[in-house]
């Protein structure tokens, strides 16, 4: 007579009576110690029934050999059932599912059983081959991550320190990502409504996308006062092509427009940037130095001076203009700053708040006694500077402040072609300097100016040259004033005209970059620190009724 | 004659020639499908050994009896042994550690079992009372990670922003947390040697901590230039009794050691970290104003006009003293800055960089023509502001500059007593300002300050006061100079001696702070904004030799 006590499933009992569940007591285990394991037929049932389903494709497609592979699955959550009772569960399962078993079912089984073991051993080798890939793989995604952002504007990336594609800039993308708009017709229509001359570059789509220029037009129309804000950072003695854009375009407007203008030297941010600048007059690395021989490069495109204020971050830091900008920080979180600018945890400080101080000359009372009170502000800058003035934009009502207009230029692209910017620090032997000498030019332009030409003449006569992809013919378009003049040579060149091969339009180009750079080195030798001292000092600015 | 093929230990397998491994066949299995599993005696023997072996300690307490429970965790790395082999592996191994199985060994097992599942259900009745809790738990935990730091600290929190503990502040953990050392005897010896007078702060430890003060007395010994810097966020127009505690004693440094004085007022600070507070001259809300009247209340605590410099941040930022700021900002990664002040990616980035400001005070080049070039730094402050200055000093070699000595005060306790600081936000009706008329000063003692006696007379001359949670007390520690005095009161008073009951404390309390506050009134009505003035404008400071 067996005794009997309570027990839970999967308790060990001694015995039966009393149980709440249905006792399996698995032979062999009583035997041996004179206690069983409580299982309830049901459970059993129901892991037989969920592994069976669970396992319903490959099941059916491998028949009733395969029930040797579900036991231990079973068994892995019965440990305790009998094993007959279990058999006996899955046997039913199996029939309602495979029908009858067969007589060849085990032959087919163990045929099975040989296949995968073979293909087991193939595995293996295959994971220890990818074992040892892993740490390659690993450093690969890290730089991946870093570049998602780029993988996802289709291959280009661009923010104040970097700009690089995969092929060529693609700008109406650009235009998408940023949230700008396209520079159009009509608004080149506007200026020469307006009286003004239209620069070659509008004409040209090299400033191509604006924000909020209108604004400009209708308060340029209404005589209400705007003012022009640019600036450089100085990271290097010399300036070359590429660094002239913006000034020349902000020449023409101060010229063309009537407009005060202020120029940041954005010393701090380059000291902040790069490790091996020093604050001091070093002439190779002390930021002092550096802008101010940028500002005498600057002061030779031939700004107004009376009309232009040149200021250096580190010197003209206090006042107002600290006022402004401990107000935008404020307005900035930690978050927004690093999604914006792509920084990481590993940044400085000053980097991650210094978005502050290139915002805050967008705002007229920031040059107190210099810019006329609510004078709208307009902005030109190569697009790469946009998330800046995007975030200024963002900030600028939350301080009670206009948001200021933006005109947007492309890259000056590298003489070597693709789809880099003409660069101070990389790839500056192919670099035109404004420093270098006549002969330099020209030899920097036959050596490096990329071609769009075919290698044979022959070729060249039948398929002419790819004009978008000749930089030659590019920096033509950035520098040769004379439109119809440059219309020649491109309709020539790109129809393979024997007298505009690749060495003629060099040769053209030789002539209008020799003269700019000669021009503009004439003009510096001029300058003189004196000048700099009245460009620097805070004045009011000419032109302004206030 | 069975079949031989070659195996996998774990595999299934239908016949036992060729196998690598003994084949054991679970009789139940082969019988039901025609196919075994391969086990070795060794896999058995290595996995019954390991598992006796990890439960050696219950086994040995429990005796035979505990076999059934081992059966399961042998099992489950053991899914196709034939149970009768375990049985017997099992047995050996047991009769090795436990001797022959014994009669009553079952008995025992069935006792245990019972007592077990008694237990079973009383955890479970836990676990659902536990996970009724869960919810709320979570909650706390959420708040738990913001104060871990607060946590390991033994339950106190101290940052520039906020002091809170959950008993006492624990000043000597707050030493041992921070890395600073313990002010002792040997340094009030030292400037007792120098014939320099020892501030009650100093014989009291209110002042307790310090960092390189011993730098400070030899140069002081030497006649070596030091000079003082100490700071204040105007964030409220009235100060409180509080905040005097570090002019107080800034006060008798400068007198005491003969010492320039710069005096950091961060208006910047204030305006980034609240965002009430604006730019302007608001008398309520505007920093500009706050900034003012609060240099008014220090400068009534008397300093030197000749020898002291007041500077707003918002002022005096530029020139050399950004100079330095961007030095430091490039030293400090936002990693270190988030870590070292608790920030997440919603504090403005105005926050993030602002600790270079209050850092570069310490360096003399902040103050070109003001502080001698060269001159030791030495910072009296409430020991929250040290994350400052450690971050300070850990910066300061990398710019070539000299680690700032410091010395840290306790907090003055609020009224209210426990763990709270005084304070003009919270609290702020009982905390006494110093432009409390004499009743106010009176009837706030009289109303709030916290008493360390018991209830009633007759438990007061059992058992005396608590000195240590008295705030009547506390506060003539921080301001009754005399010695004698404040030992016979607190004698008394820890005595029971109803002559110096809490009453009576609180009325000699009374006389000393509405002396103070008078006299602090008077000297503050004097202070014009010509001398506001004065002490706001850079100038060489007195007693310096350069």
């Amino acid at each position: 007579m067996i005794e009997i006590v309570w027990a839970e499933e999967n308790d060990f009992v001694a015995s039966v009576a009393e149980c709440k569940h249905n006792v399996v007591l698995e032979d062999e285990f009583k035997q041996a110690w004179g206690c069983g394991v409580v299982v309830t037929q049901e459970d059993i049932d129901r892991v037989v029934a969920q592994v069976v389903e669970e396992e319903r494709a490959v099941l059916e497609e491998n028949g009733w050999g395969y029930k040797a592979r579900l036991i231990p699955k079973v068994r892995k959550q019965l440990q305790f059932a009998s094993g007959k009772l279990v058999n006996e569960a899955l046997d039913r399962q199996l029939v309602s599912v495979l029908g009858e078993n067969t007589a060849d079912a085990k032959a087919k089984f163990q045929e099975n059983m040989k296949k995968k073991r073979k293909q087991k051993k193939k595995e293996q080798k295959q994971e220890q081959k990818a074992a040892e890939q892993a740490v390659t793989q690993q450093q690969e995604e890290k730089a991946e991550e870093k570049t998602e952002e780029h993988k996802h504007d289709g291959g280009q990336k661009v923010t104040p320190w970097e700009a690089s594609a995969d092929k060529e800039f693609d700008y109406n993308r650009l235009i998408e990502h940023f949230g700008s708009q396209h520079l159009t017709q009509e608004h080149l229509d506007k200026i020469a409504a307006l009286g003004i001359p239209v620069h070659h570059f509008l004409k040209r789509n090299i400033f191509f996308s604006h924000r909020d220029f209108d604004t400009v037009l209708e308060k340029k129309a209404k005589g209400e006062p705007i003012f022009l804000y640019t600036g450089r950072g100085p990271s290097s003695q010399a300036m070359h092509l590429g660094h002239l854009i913006p000034f020349l375009f902000t020449k023409y407007l101060q010229e063309a427009f009537d407009l005060p203008l202020v120029i940041q030297m954005t010393d701090d941010e380059k000291f902040l940037f790069k490790r091996n600048l020093t604050l001091d007059d070093d002439p190779e690395t002390g930021v002092a130095a550096l802008c101010r021989e940028n500002v005498k490069d600057i002061i030779a495109v031939g700004f107004d001076p009376d009309k232009t204020f040149i200021f250096s971050d580190l010197q003209y830091m206090g006042g107002d203009f600290y006022r402004n900008v401990v107000r935008f920080e404020r307005c900035v979180t930690l978050n927004q700053a690093m999604k914006i600018f792509d920084f990481t945890r590993e940044n400085n400080i000053g980097q991650i708040s210094f978005c502050a101080i290139q915002a805050v000359p967008s705002f007229p009372s920031s040059f107190p006694g210099i810019i006329q009170p609510g004078a709208h502000c307009l902005i030109p800058c190569a697009i790469d500077q946009d998330p800046y003035f995007r975030l200024t934009r963002d900030v600028a009502p939350r301080l009670g402040y206009e948001k200021p207009s933006l005109l947007h230029s492309v890259f000056f692209p590298a003489m070597t072609g693709g789809s880099s910017k003409m660069s101070s620090s990389a790839n500056a032997v192919a670099s035109i300097f404004l420093t270098d000498d006549q002969d330099t030019v020209r030899s920097k332009i036959f050596k490096y100016a990329f071609s769009g030409a075919p290698n044979t003449l022959k070729e060249f006569k039948e398929q002419g040259a790819d004009l978008d992809a000749d930089i030659s013919y590019q920096y033509l378009r950035f520098f040769m004033e004379d439109d119809e003049k440059l219309e020649a040579i491109g309709s020539a060149y790109a129809a393979g005209d024997e007298k505009m091969t690749t060495a003629a339009v060099k040769e053209e180009l030789t002539k209008v970059l020799q003269h700019i750079v000669k021009q503009h080195q004439e003009r510096r030798a001029q300058v003189t620190d004196a000048d700099v001292e009245k460009f620097m000092t805070p004045r009011k600015l000419g032109g302004q009724s206030f």
